[in-house]
């Protein structure tokens, strides 16, 4: 039975939900398939999750690895394969809590650096789990600048053999997944010696663990790096190498080569390389960074609609929490937020898709641009995104904090995206320097990528809103963050000269404006991001009220984008005071407006309760009864060996006397 | 042997470090006596928290009433008692790594609530530990609003028993710590009914399990509420009653009594309750959320000393990630605020000493002063560090995210913190009403408490500031503040009014309006807390170069407030924008400025590497053996079974038929 403060929530729905998960889909049959792969892996007892939260990382590290096993099994059965329109919901039904993620970061690698012999070597040894593959790259001491790593592959032409070191402890691989226990083989990143030459970073397919019986190789050091705030089933390892020896066919050679005389040739573009970066940065936001945060909302919207607490009104009950401004300030802009970055994953999917095109022609004019929006995007919204799953879980109170919630382990891994895969400060300046170059171009009259022509128009007049009512149209305020996102990089971009000028060395100025640049960088992608939303929502059907609905969204994630950044918008008077107090006025409106539908809003991301593993957020709304039950299960409920050994003979007094 | 990365960090600090120990601990005595507790725990091995981040969630409990029964032993042998002035010492040297904190609750609830009969009887058998208390008043589905608690408690004028029960799963009592697993007995709140008549919330003595082998009592269910996102250590339980029967002794009764035959007796002023709450509040700032981002700073910043990555100048060696602007953004206005937030801990003590002094005259005047700012400190305080905690996380990238580095524990448990002894918003509006209360009885010409009365005086001039330098006067930026807090105060005062006007009933007016007290209750305490630090400064002796240091931290604290919130002081014109960009040059002078001092400033706060237990952070700076040493101890170096059931069979394909 639903409660009934949630079913109360569903009944007055402004829009038709399952249209709008029609539309987050991208259609009714995508729903349907989705559906049908979450049912089938859900239904699969060796795939739940059920008690997840009271697992230590060891049983966490071994379910995953039996999960991934079997999902070999169950995908044949299913007859899914890699290529069908089931695999992209395979990972999101399992909420990636599975091992071998990395062995196919290490089958790509092969196929994109490797030659076409290699491929046809290791491929099908891969794909038939003939071997586990892992990838290592990032060093203890070396992660961010990839020319800094230490680890050593110098080729002996005597043995036509590459011998593999890491020479200082600073030079351990570090990090890789399923390498601390389940791999056999690695694509190890070293600095390549022939003669005694430094050529740079390559890549080298090694084998670590026997395919016998799983132990090290000669020369190998391998383990488990141990506890991390998330990720208890990926076993994180470390790699140390002593004059391990690989043959010469062993370094991935599509693009460089070693031929038996030690000639080192270079062949092929490496441009595509960069493309791999942007294709993992941009395919990471769905899964581990938009889901959580969807999650996070699901739970604690539906929460909130069910938890009484005080009076809103004297003499009535208490009131449901949703019912506070301050708490619907809280969680309904980072629903908008989920919205809008659900959209604007749709937009770089589209881009990155239209670039993949260009550069099978040769044409990779788009690569930069591409870059710095995967870049810049990558690290705006794993910051939000995390931003707002902890605002999430401290919405709901002490419930929030129990693991049971859901919420804490959705933070505990969601905050690693903002590290992982590029560190976000460092893309933010990669985005950063790209503004900067554009808009040096823009400004002496040079075409720049579309992304950016705003910049080429400098304009300096005032935001027109008269009332707050202007604030709900979406030319005012995208206007509005183009003009910031203007403002920010030309100061920026003139400071930095002026630096240049007074004498400063080049890269000492840059470093002095890096503060500035970041925001610069992440004033590009909110203009772009509130620009694309307030497009998609004109382009929606204006049935079922889905396009009403997501403009509201769309204003709620604009006003709040101001709200919260007020300075900029006032700074050279762009927006006046008497213009920001209607923003916050059409902001706390669009509050109480939004509330009405924050149920609906969250249930159309379709999460399942197992999906969920929440006991604040199944779709019944049993709160109470579900932590009940859920921490009698707790192996904290277990006789525990401290009452015998302490506390009793504290009670007793019979502790040796005090 | 000290990494020498770090070690010429301490070279060239301005100032004498164990001077500013000195005056941190508030002298030399205190340091000397301090360092004594610490050194008295840390070398004897039953407090050791070696292997803490190894353990489960049983094996924390067990070790933390493993070290409480110790302890006891402890103090005896060192001759520490709870009056003498190492105690309060004990718990920092512990990291609160230790079980019966609740003991220590429900023993002050009584000293408070009980009468001198009840004190009597129970705090002796407290003190010997005949019996271990807990303190039962949150419920299932009632933590903030007290008067919605659901338990209740049934006078029996036949048997002159109090009858408790729960009545609903939503009654169950909910999180107290110590519960779950350790108590034998606990203070419950329950709603008092009379002959049928309600009279409130009441505490009374229950004993929940035998004193003689730990079993439940008659109409006890009682567990462990399962895994928390940190607090491992604590079994935070839950409590079922049914026709628990208590004598009517055992209601605690300084204030309230039943009398024999049903006649309810208020005795006494209740005052001094709030004066309890504000008590914890103030003493937790200290202890749970000033050392661990005093922790966390120190161990980020000694990882930025050491740690290069990149390169700042094309041909040089890879760089110090502290010598890169944002990185200092990142960490130094965190320093910063540590500093700040001591002093206004500081002030805060002053306050409560002397308002405990009135009270003791049975002058009550302070109270609501008192209350305000204790309220409005612990949620500015613990939100300002939990953020600052986690962004010191993140700026160590990946090696910040493994459990090793100590940071994600100090992040877990001290996000708790915004949650527990008063929700924080909550706590904000409570502020917020005291705000809006004086700023209408100031304008009204009437007196209001000195931390307030600089609303009465609203001015309406412009910042005097010249040049960026002029910003580094304490009274420009201080008035900035001041002039910002008085005006987001008026502002809303306003607004409430004028809804209360125009006919939105006084309860909807308060909710519509939530949002913009919570910025002003927030202005109001930074700008006590940038008063109260610039005061300071200029009451430090200028030997040593204390003060000059203390200074740039002052400065920095104040202007990253204005930087990080410009809209504030943009909005009216107050500060122009030509001004804010003397201000944001001025904010990244100072960086570089405190940068230089950094490692000094953090060595200062003199945390032993066993009190950090950190891979990154410790003195000498070892990072990369430690954190290898480290995860080899992991038990996720243990053999596991994963290989032999799953891996194989899938490498060895084996398993059955695919």
């Amino acid at each position: 039975s639903v409660n009934p403060d949630l079913a109360s929530e569903r009944q007055t729905a402004s829009f038709s939900v399952e249209k709008l998960t029609a539309l987050l889909d991208g259609g009714t049959e995508q729903t349907r398939i989705r559906r049908a792969v979450v049912e089938a892996i859900e239904s699969d007892p060796v795939f739940s999750r059920e008690n997840q939260y009271f697992q230590t990382q060891n049983e966490r590290y071994e379910a995953a690895v039996r999960k991934a096993v079997h999902l070999q099994k169950k995908m044949h059965e299913m007859g899914w394969t890699e290529n069908g329109p089931e695999y992209k919901y395979i990972y999101r039904a399992l909420s990636g809590d599975v091992a071998f993620l990395l062995h196919r970061v290490f089958m790509r690698s092969i196929s994109v650096l490797g030659s076409d012999k290699q491929i046809a070597k290791w491929i099908p040894l891969a794909s038939q789990h003939k071997l586990i593959g892992s990838y290592a790259q990032t060093e203890l001491g070396h992660g961010t600048y990839l020319q800094g790593l230490e680890t050593t592959a110098v080729f002996d032409t005597a043995t036509q053999e590459f011998i593999l070191n890491t020479p200082k402890i600073s030079a351990m691989k570090w990090w890789p997944g399923d390498m601390g226990r389940s791999a056999t083989h690695t694509v190890v990143f070293a600095q390549l010696y022939i003669h005694g030459k430094c050529y740079g970073i390559h890549p080298f397919i090694v084998q670590i663990r026997s395919l016998q019986d799983h132990s090290l190789c000669p020369g190998i050091t391998a383990g488990d790096i141990g506890p991390k705030m998330n990720f208890e089933h990926i076993d994180n390892g470390y790699l140390l190498l002593k004059n391990v020896r690989i043959p010469r066919e062993n370094m991935l050679s599509k693009f460089c080569e070693v031929r038996p005389d030690g000639t080192y040739v270079r062949q092929g573009s490496q441009k595509i390389n960069y493309f791999t970066m942007t294709t993992v940065r941009i395919s990471l936001i769905a899964d581990e960074v938009l889901t959580p945060l969807m999650k996070a909302c699901t739970i604690a919207l539906r929460y909130s609609a069910v938890r009484r607490q005080s009076k809103l009104k004297p003499g009535e009950q208490e009131a449901k929490i949703l019912d506070y401004q301050t708490q619907q300030e809280k969680l309904l802009p980072q629903l908008a937020a989920a919205y809008a970055f659900h959209f604007t994953n749709d937009y770089l999917q589209e881009l990155f898709n239209r670039g993949y095109r260009e550069i099978q022609r040769k044409n990779f004019d788009m690569l930069p641009e591409l870059h710095a929006l995967s870049s810049g995007f990558k690290a705006v919204i794993t910051q939000h995104c995390t931003a707002g799953v902890e605002i999430c879980l401290r919405a709901c109170g002490g419930h929030g904090y129990s693991l049971l919630s859901g919420l804490p382990s959705l933070y505990t891994k969601i905050i690693a995206s903002c590290i992982y895969e590029g560190e976000n400060t460092i893309l933010l300046l990669q985005t950063a320097r790209f503004l900067i170059k554009c808009f040096m171009a823009a400004s002496a009259g040079q075409p720049v990528p579309p992304s950016v022509t705003y910049l080429a128009a400098v304009k300096h007049g005032k935001c027109p809103a008269k009332n707050k009512l202007d604030f709900l149209s979406p030319d005012i305020y995208t206007e509005a963050y183009q003009h910031v996102a203007v403002r920010l990089t030309s100061s920026t971009a003139a400071k930095l000269q002026d630096l240049i000028q007074s004498g400063v060395k080049k890269h000492d100025a840059w470093n002095q404006c890096t503060v500035q640049l970041v925001q610069a960088a992440k004033a590009h992608c909110h203009y772009i991001a509130v620009k694309n939303f307030a497009e998609t929502v004109e382009k929606l059907e204006t049935k079922a009220g889905i396009q009403k609905i997501m403009k509201h969204l769309c204003d709620l994630f604009a006003l709040h984008g101001i709200f919260s950044n007020t300075g900029a918008f006032l700074h050279d008077g762009y927006v006046s005071a008497a213009q920001m107090d209607m923003v916050t006025a059409s902001y706390l409106d669009l509050l109480a407006v939004i509330r009405k539908d924050a149920v609906p809003l969250v249930d159309a991301f379709d999460f399942t309760d197992k999906s969920l593993n929440s006991a604040l957020g199944s779709y019944d709304g049993q709160v109470y009864q579900r932590l009940y039950e859920w921490a009698q299960r707790s192996p904290t409920n277990q006789m525990s060996p401290a009452y015998e050994r302490y506390l009793k003979p504290l009670l007793h007094n019979t502790l040796s006397k005090l």
